[in-house]
Order: structure tokens, then sequence, then C-alpha cells
């Protein structure tokens, strides 16, 4: 089958079309024929080869969408036919995540899922929502689970609450159209009113340009003073400081990128006086992976899509991403495309 | 100012107007003025002395609303002109209950709302939502507190989860219209297609007859077997085990009443198959309630009415609720009202 | 190898020793040479065709301990001498139960260890307790295991709070040893002054004849009227009622057996004063499991074992457990035995 | 009365003797004769008035116990002869906190308890344990509350898990003996042998001295590389770099003082591969302050007492606190020494 890999150096120029043979399934394993993917800033990490414990050669990309093809005598989760993800963290089913179950991550410390066919366990796939197309599903499992990881299962979102979602890259979008289906109020602050505007169609929500005035002071203009309840900063920097002032008493950050620095920093008086509760996560588990779904079915949401490459323009997607231009998710097709080569014009 | 009271025997027909000093709120507390009461099913178990720990003379009826006419000297709160309902259980203000802060319960163990004036301490009020009339806002003390309580502080609703609210009383109804702002899904059951149908206004729901089915199969045949993950029982008896079996593994079974009986009973087995999580309540603290007051804002939320009845006949709003013909909340309606005595034609 | 199955038909004298294959390890599993096993009344049940989804021929027992003598190429988790416990539901890892994770258990819906090796995949076995024979490592996977998924996982228990265990059965011995290890406060019922005479080097704790009195007004007594914060209940029938009676306000009771009678039954007004928590469970997860073996380590607690037999006595052991006389676990040593046949004498 | 307070300007030196009318309690108030007080960072900061929303005059310092003395008409939870502790923000009774319960604090938005009497309502005090001096309840109210609601409230402490408390102050001292009853292992870090010397008849637990090595990798070391289930960082500062390093996946990090820096920083992606869920508290509710009592009464724990200074000697006492060389609580004994003056030789 064909692959994208990385063989023996990492860089955007290295990404090559290969073969390699076509895995077949154990009886707990599935076999599934690759549609779509979708591309996450760990992506252009692994491909620049600037993330720890990495191993060549590698397929990169984690998160993608295909259909189940084969299974093994053993399966139940699934059958032929079905539309599944594979999950980012294969084997961290529901719970706390341990140095176990974590040690496995897609387009990172295993291979990931730039190829024809991909055999994970059967515990590692969720079926993808019945309303989505391949390129939709192939967004979800890391910028959809880690907003949803945030915002319910470590932040038990409520009906009525006020989450802050900054900027417009994929975990924030994810995180204001959940929050929204949850019955929450929403503030999206970005720094472009143009980005701001594209979000308009997804919901009544507040924009705050971030350019024009100190967003965590107008949070609390906007909620009388006392924060949100939820703020997921993207940033880190002193960005973060921003945040923890944005939020309520005993509320929640959810700190998920450093955008801004990798260096974060704040006052730890106003840590104290807000009793800030801040959860650092950049992944979830399988089972808000499976409420995430529900809730998409439940609500038929449909996702920010930026833009779609095809197979072949995988350089090019990459590159893309690293200007940070985009509103929601980039994508891949996988369609008709693994015969040209890789970013041949 | 003028009360109904129990002066020296239970009994509907011993509802008197009576007259008692108007209260001086003290540097903490704040004085309410009346404008509406809402009927819960306690109310008639009080007036007919069949419940515990009741002394007389006693002032009946726990939930209503106001304005506040004068604050003490310490009262950080509210201000004068604010519309409040006093909470059910004034001391449960967060957190676990303890004997202590449930031993005041209003129209039980102390005097209820049915006056002119009642002044309570600044902490056992919520403000009420600002698009209430004081009707709506007397209906929420216990039946939108309870439900709050056991799907949000209890049960950790998410957004595309099942609940399942049983009949069209005062909590399943506000149990619906919250689990469909927090974007769940809901099926209600009712012996009447009738009742159902005065509820299709509410939201896009599933209506099932359980005097045509066994409810608990159909749930799980809504559910593809799986059950739903939160069943509101609102009947004890035979039911509970009806509701265990429509619950889905690990799910929250929250017993709020006993319409079919005072006893419950289960089979152990099914209950240990199911993992189920039983929650009896039948009030909620003050976080509740103002998390409820959050979401009817946010959501511009309308309350179900029944009828409302004038203060004077509050022996027939009473005799009303005894025959279980409402959908939603009975109210009584202070205005106009205190000069016609009560009960007479 | 050599294995003890049910072949054709259930019952106590069907119990056969009988050769099978030795099984060989995939990838990811690991091959157990089986040291000793411990039984729980389910084994009992299943023996005897009493209990949902057996099919035969089948290896009965889920409860064991062995080393690990074989392992595949992706194994991370153990390495061969390794002294391991099967888990009792292979594929619940952590949070909460899924059918689909629940529905493999071994020694029911798949072959349980009575047998010289068993193969499990790595991510459902567990390391015992470095201090422990095979013989008290076997005893974990279900009474441990559940004991602390009811204290623990569901029920938070805390230093200074009071727990009741019933009897001194396998989950009430296990749950009482680790409430003391864990600073709770003990009290312990029983029908037998022997059976509570033999409790008292665990600890120390209050014990309660329940034979002599009410047992739930004597845990009130004991707690000042306020009940106590967890109940284990291991009788279902009426003792439910009593369970809830001796729970403080918005306590829990764990359900974890129905020794009185399968139909559980208690007063849904008594249950809404208490606002219990009731919780129905009879195992817990991996999570749950290496909870308890850290917690035993950390205590370098030793257990209670009433009775061994040999592996030839499987029968003998079984209606010795139907008896009830046990005081801790009963357990099955593998020791040079598999060559005498089963149940002869 | 006699009281000491800051009269017209703040300063060690400004702490002055002067009478004061006695407080005569309202209906649901409790008249505390204080007995003793103990001393934390925070009064230090109040007496140079260096805290936000100080006024004058002021009566500095949060913590005490005392004997009640007088109660009004409708108290319940006290009689007159109950040695109690008010608690030090008073109306912070459970659950979260908001704006309105932390309002109020002792010595700091409104008076403390540097008086001969103390009026409180009765819900803002709790009862001392039985077998405490009042010395000893004295140093409760932040230092041992804030290490329970860090341990137990926020970070749900299981037998076995592992603690690392830093320092010898107070709240470290307490969340050692804390940890340690509840089952947990503990390591200590401190830069002097001596005071790890003083901690060991506390119980087993592993010392580290910080000033001869990286103390997260000894922490890491002593815990297999996993780190431990929960640091308390008294420091902030580069420290929390530290204790999120040492900490283990999804583990917690309770930030609860800044004596290295108030200004913390941290790498995010460290923060993020850790998974920590930071909590800042420097407080914790009144639940809390219960469930601490019923723990020290139950293992009958005794505090580490540095050392006790007469009334008289409030000047000193802080002077002695500014230097940080105590192990364990500095406290005030009230007995006989309001004739003397303050800071008088």
């Amino acid at each position: 089958m064909k692959v994208i890999e990385l063989h023996s150096s990492f860089g955007l120029d290295q990404l090559t079309l290969a073969e390699r043979p076509e895995p077949t399934p154990g009886p707990r394993d599935i076999l599934v024929k690759m549609r779509a993917a979708a591309l996450n800033y760990r992506d252009l990490q692994v491909v620049r080869g600037d993330y720890p414990q990495l191993k060549l050669p590698l397929i990169p990309v984690s998160d993608g969408a295909g259909e189940v093809v084969a299974i093994g005598s053993d399966v139940r989760r699934f059958r032929v036919g079905d539309q599944v993800c594979p999950c980012d963290v294969p084997d961290w089913v529901d719970g706390a995540p341990t140095p176990e179950v974590v040690a496995r991550r897609l387009g990172g410390t295993v291979d990931g899922i730039l190829a024809e066919f991909v055999c994970v366990p059967e515990h590692a796939a969720v079926r993808a929502p019945a309303h989505f197309t391949p390129i939709e599903a192939a967004t979800l499992p890391i910028a959809g689970v880690t907003a949803w990881h945030a915002l319910f299962a470590l932040g038990q979102l409520q009906a009525g609450q006020t989450v802050v979602a900054q900027g417009t890259g994929g975990v924030s979008t994810f995180a204001l159209q959940l929050a929204l289906a949850a019955g929450a109020r929403v503030i999206v602050t970005s720094r472009s009113d143009e980005k701001l505007r594209r979000l308009r169609p997804l919901g009544e929500m507040d924009l705050v340009n971030r350019a024009k005035s100190d967003w965590s002071a107008e949070v609390l203009r906007l909620t009388n003073g006392l924060g949100a309840d939820q703020v997921i900063d993207v940033a880190g920097g002193t960005n973060l400081a921003r945040s923890i002032a944005a939020t309520k008493l005993g509320g929640v950050v959810s700190l998920v990128g450093y955008l801004e620095s990798q260096r974060a920093e704040f006052d730890v008086t106003l840590a104290l006086r807000r009793m800030v509760r801040l959860h650092a996560l950049s992944v979830g588990n399988r089972a808000s992976f499976e409420g995430l779904v529900q809730a998409l079915e439940q609500h038929q949401l449909r996702l920010v899509i930026d833009r779609s490459f095809p197979i072949a323009k995988i350089r090019e997607s990459l590159e893309y991403l690293s200007t940070g231009q985009h509103v929601g998710k980039i994508v891949i097709d996988f369609e008709g495309a693994w015969s040209g080569g890789v970013g041949r014009e």
C-alpha cells in the first residue's frame, strides 16, 4: 500500500511517497481504508523533528477517518463498512491517563495515518458521526476530543455557564460550538475582526477583538465583573495571566497550547485570589471522543473547515498551517490522489 | 400583616386568614413582600398534618416569589426592589447536606410564605430570573431546584446524553426543559396522550405513553438497547425497577417522588448488572438554584404553568393539586386577594 | 495443558479435569502460569448454570494469580517472571463501564482461570503486591477490587469518616481493612460473636452482633445519631432499608450482594430524608485494582484467608463456600495437584 | 473588652492594646471568649498594610480558638461551654467559593480575633477537636483547613498514593500528618537537615534535602519515575516548574503560597506532557474544617507547635514569623496576658 513517510531525516521536504506491505488485522484488530486526514500543529512539529521520542521511518499525522474494510475474528465494536476514526492516543480508553496508555501516539511514537490502510485494535477507534463526511470526521481526534475533554470531562460544563474560546484554531472552534450546544454562553477573542466575522454563523456569541483592548477586562465587563466559568487558553506565555484574570472565583482555565510562548507565567497572588483550577491537556480519552460524537449527532453540528488539500499537496498543507491564517481545521482529502506523488506541481 | 395559617389543627378546612406582626429584618436579613406562591405535593401533606416534625400554628407552603422591600444594615447580596425567591431549605447554600442545614424548611419545620411579608437571612434567597413574572419565579424553589440538582449537581449531565422524565408534574417538566437547554435528548413518559400533546411546544422530544406499553422497553428501543443516561423517577413502587431497567450501564436514576407507592422495590441482580447509581432527593441547595436561574436566563426559558388561583382560593388550589390533573405547576397569585378571606365563594 | 471445565452440562459434579492446547500469546498478550485461585459466590452460580449468557464447554472461576512465563513482542506492562492477577473484567481499564468493556468476564462469558496456563492481553492483568503469596494475590480480582471501587472510586472515602461492613465475607473483610488503612472508622456487623472475634486482630473497630439488636439503630447510636458515611450492603432484601437508615444524610450505600434476598425494598420517604446515594456494583475496573495493590503494599496488609484447598478438591471448596461458614476468602492452591483428578478421594 | 488593633496606621509598631464594647450576640450568633491564636504569613502582610481592601481600625489575626460563653435564641449548632474555632472565611460553608462568601475574612476585610471576645454567626464556627488544647485548636482555621481542602476536597487523596510536602511551615506539616493518617506515602523536602530531623517523630516518611539535590528528580527517583500523586507547592516562582515535574501524569499540584516568588513560571510543554491539574488555594470551606476535625479526633493527632508567645508579645511573635525559622505553627496564648500591654518588655 501507499504511505507518506519521513524516511531517514526530518523536514517538510523529506515527506516521501513510499510503499509498505498492507497490514493484516489480528483477532481484535480492524483494518481501515483511510479517506481523509486533518492537521494539527503537532504534526508540523513532528515533521520538523521537533518532538520527543521520534523514530524513523515514520508515517506522520494522527487525525483521520476511513472505512472499516476488514475485521479480526473477535472484533465486537465494529463491522465492515463502518466509518471510523482511529484514536490519537490508541490505548487511553477512559478515566485518568497513565504513562502506559499514553506511550503510543499516532504519528508520534508510532506510525500515523497518512496511509492507504491503517490497522488498529478495535478498542482504539471510534465510530464517526453518521452525518459527517470523512473530511469532517478527520478533524475530531485531537481538536474535537481535546475541546470535549476540557469542557466536559475535566470542566463539567453546565448549561448557562460562560466559556471563553481564544482565537479561531481547531480546539477553539470546537470548544465554542460544543459550549453553545451545551447551552452555555460563549465569548470568543481574536486579533482579527475578519476571523471573528467568520464565526458569526455558528450561533449567538460575544466577540472580542483582543488587538483593540485587554480581552480579560472585556470578559469581566461582559460577565458583570465575575469572570467566565471556563477559559480555554491556547497561548501560554503572559496570556495565561490574562486567562486567570478572566476566570471566575473557583473557575477553570484549560491550558491547551502555547501559541504565544512555551514559557507561561502568572502572579501567584492573583491565582490564589481566583482559587483557579488550571488543567493542562492536549488530548483526551476515547470516552470523551464518544461523548463528542454523541453530541455532534444529537445537534447535527457541522464543522468549520478552513481549507481542503489533496493528499499530494501534504507539504503545502503543512506550510499553510504554519502561517496561522486558518479559521477552523485544515484537512487532507485522500480520494484519487495517491498516484500523484507528494508535493510535485 | 395578613397570613394564611393552620392555627390549632391540620386539614384543608383549617386554613385560616390571620394577622401577624410584620417582621423587622436583622442586620443580615431581607424583608420580602410576597407576590406569588406555587404548590408542591408536600404542601398538601403538611396541610393534612401528614409530615414529620410539624408544630402549630404554622404558615404553610414553601415556594414563592416577591420583592425586597427592606434590607438589614450588613446585607450585600440584595437591594430594595430586587425580585427574589426565598430558598425552600434556607441554610443549605452549597455542597453536601448536613442535618443542621436541612433542619429548617419553609412551610414545614418553620413558617412558609403564605404571608404578605417574609423575612429571611440574605443567604437564604436567590434573585429571580430577570425575564420572569413573580408567578413564574414562584415555581422554582422546589421543583426547579430539584430537577437541576438531580440532572447537574449529582448527575453531571452532558450535551448529547439522554434523559427520561416521567409524567408531567413540576419536577418532570423542569427536568425536560433543562435537559433540552443543556443539549440532551429527552424522552417523556405519561399515561395520557393529551398530557404528552401539551408538552410538544417545549421542544423536540420522544413521547412514550406508558399506558400502552412497557415504558422501560420503549426507552431501550429508542436508545439502541443501551438505556438512558439519567432517569428521573417520580413514582417509587415497582416503577423503580423499570427505571433501573431503562438506565444505561453505570447510569443514574434520580428518585424524587413516590406517586405510585412509598414502598420501592427492585431486583438486586438487575441493579448489579446495570451498576446503577441511585440518588434520592426532594430538594437541592442554593448553588443549584443559582445555576438554574442562570440557565433559565441564558435560554430565556418560560415555564409550564398549569393554572393560577388567587390567594383566596388556596383550599381549592390544594384540592386541585390532589387530583393530579395538572401539567406543570399550580400557582397562587397574591395580588389584590388578601382582603377576601380564604376559600369562601 | 490441564484445565478444569464444565464440559457438556452444569453442576458441581460436572467439574472435570480435561486437556486443552496451551495458548500462544499474540503480540500484546501475556501467558501466565497459574499458581492459585480464590472463590466467589458467583463461581458457585456459574458452576450450577445459574448465571446469564453461559456457554459450554467453560473453564470456571475468575480470580487467580500466577507468573508471567511468556510475553508477546509488543508487551510493555510486564516481563517474564512477574507475579500477576488476570482482571475479572478484562477490558474495563478505567472510567465508567460500557456494555462493550463488560461483555467479557472470566469464568463467565469467557473461560476462567482453572487452568495450568492463561493467556490474556497485557491490558487485562495487574502486577500482584510484591509481599503477597500467589494465594493471597488470588483473592484480589473480585472481592478486593469491588471493595476498593465502592469505597474509593465511587465513594471517595476520606480519613476520619465511618464505614459499615456487613458480615465477614470477602468484600466485607477487604472493605474493613482498606477503610482502616485509609484512616476511617469501621463498624462491622455479623450474626456471630465468634466471627466478630476473629476480626479483632485486624485493627480497632466497633463490632455489632446483628442477631442481638437492630444493627442500624446500633450504628446510629455509635455515630451520635448521624449515621455512617458509607455502608457496604451485601444482603439486599429488607436489609437495604436498614442500610439506608444507618447512613448519614447524603451518605453512600454500596449494594454489592444479595445474601438475604434478591428482592430489595425500602421506604422512599426514608431514602428521600436521607438523600441517600446508592451504588450497585459487583466488580470494579483495573484502575481500582491498581489503587488497591498500591495501598496493600504501602500498608503491608495481609489478607484474611479462611481456608485453602488443593486444586483437586475444587468441588469440596465450592460446597464449603455454599455453606457460608467462612471468614475471609476461600482459596485454591494449584501446586502439585493437577495430576490427581478432581474431587476424587 | 480588650483588643489588639491597628488604630490609624499600619506597621508592627502600630499594634495597640485598646478597649472596645463587648459584642452582644444576635439570635443566630455565638459569643466566644478567645483563649489562643495562631499566626499565618498573611497576618504579617495585614499588619504591614500589604494586603488588599483593608480598613482601619482593624483587629488583626484570623486564627484562634475559645469557649462559647453566650448564644443567641435560635442557635442550634453550639452550647455554652463548647470549645470552638471561628472560621477564617466565615460565610464559606461548603461547595465552591463565590465572591459573596469570600467577601468577609477575619483579620482582613473584617475584624480578626485578637480580642477578649469574638461574636460570630453560628454557621461561622466549628467545634474544636475534643482532645485539643485551645492553643492546638487555634492552629487549624487556615493552615489545617487549607491542607485538608487541597488534599481531600480538591485532590481526593486515596490510601497508598504519594504526597509531597515542601518545607516545614504550617500547611506543609498539616499536609504531611493528614496524608499519613489517610494511609498515603509522604515525601517532605526542606533546605535544612535539622528541620527534617524534627519531623521524624510524626511518622514514616521520605525526607529530601533540597539544598543538596534537585528535589523533583529525587521525588521521581523515589517513585520509580512516576512522580507523586499530589504536590503541595508553598513557593511559587520557578519552584512551580519543579512541582509540575515531580507530579505524576494527571496528578495534582496544589499551589498554596509564594515563599520563593510571587511570579510563578513553568514550561507549557512540560505541563501538557504531565496533564497536570493545578489548584490555587489559600483557604478552604467549613466542610473541610469539619472533615479535618473528624480526622484529627479519629487519629488523636497532636500538632507541631513551634513556639508559643503570650498575647503581650504579639509584635515579637510576628517578627519571629517573618524570620522563617519555625517548624510547624507559632501560637499566642491569651491566658492572663491582656493586662500587660503589647510589646513591652
